[in-house]
């Protein structure tokens, strides 16, 4: 599959989340915003949750990536329709670009369009991209105190993914501490223990998309 | 050990970090700017390094932290003059704020000050912070494809460390391709495989600062 290649847009336009909003609206075409640092597991949960929902869905997936092809090449293999969003270095990504790149997809076609976010625990959190929902992704291996050190990216989500459970027992990492953290900084906000490596806890996290995906749709 | 805090100033000016180095050389202090990304293993590390060098040099800490103490706690924990420096959310540090910092510490006194940066892949790379050496950490579980997916960070800096060699039989990581990509984008630059926590390595990394601090100092 070709793989088109956009390049970020550095203009900052306060309207265009909210016109990339109106835009997925019209198309009834739900965007779902997944950060996380560099290497929590954001490509290979999104494979999973591929394989999980594109027989009831259709889906397409916007790739992040500062500078490489490597991510969007694994989506166009699993046969989804995929954009490359190379930010040229810059650390999160824009509405703006968003925008730009809605018009590759065919809307009315896509259900639930994925935005990878680049790899980086800060910033993204700070940019609504024209999202409907987001999801923050934490690895065992990043540790324990990350809520506490990094709120906003767990403050501004709609849900917690720790990822990467199967090496649970090789780390020191307090899982109750985190549900504890997240729940103070984003109460009632539903957190998950997964890994895409055996794919434990991937069923529950599914279901769960499911049914947000049918309130939305 | 009271601990200071200080916040960063956003005003940038150019001239910042060539006068931080000025300072530091006049004071033959040599400042090592640690990067990586959130959970790579900077604090843990940091604090194995103060061990093995502490009976050699006198050292001194600037935490680099978006919100909380956290990390500076645990430096005043091992006696070392450490300040905070919060970002208040910011990405990265910038030499602005270094500058601010320097005057808390007796620099006659002080031989090396380590900064541990932002934990984030991508923006710290892009703000010389005045330092005189760069270190850069990658962690086995975020992944063997981060080189060529966040280049600068690895370009940019005199070492690469490759942290929590304890956990590399659990993940799917190969460690001649890191290498490799490294020596492809900062050829000749040295890389280290270490575990901060049954501290394999940590004497191979401390013997190479330890040439490199005599040769600069």
């Amino acid at each position: 599959m070709e793989i088109k290649v956009y390049h970020q847009i550095l203009d900052w336009n306060e309207d265009v989340s909210g016109q990339v909003k109106e835009t997925l609206k019209k198309h009834h075409t739900i965007l779902i915003n997944i950060m996380g640092s560099p290497g929590a597991g954001k490509t290979s949960l999104l494979k999973e949750l591929i394989q999980a929902l594109r027989n009831k869905y259709s889906l397409g997936v916007i790739e992040g990536d500062i500078t490489t092809s490597i991510d969007a090449k694994t989506m166009a293999d699993l046969g989804i329709p995929s954009v490359e969003l190379n930010t040229d270095g810059a650390c999160h990504i824009e509405a703006m670009s968003i925008q730009k790149i809605l018009p590759e997809f065919d809307l009315d076609q896509i259900d639930v369009l994925f935005v990878e976010n680049i790899g980086n625990l800060v910033c993204p959190a700070e940019f609504d991209i024209g999202e409907t929902m987001r999801m923050t992704i934490l690895s065992i291996p990043e540790g324990d105190d990350k809520v506490v050190k990094y709120p906003l990216m767990f403050t501004e989500t709609d849900c917690l993914i720790i990822n990467k459970a199967d090496v649970l027992p090789y780390f020191d990492f307090d899982l109750d501490r985190v549900q504890k953290d997240y729940q103070g900084v984003n109460p009632g906000a539903p957190a998950f223990v997964v890994s895409a490596k055996d794919k434990s806890g991937i069923d529950a996290l599914s279901n769960y998309l499911k049914e947000k995906i049918d309130a939305l749709l």
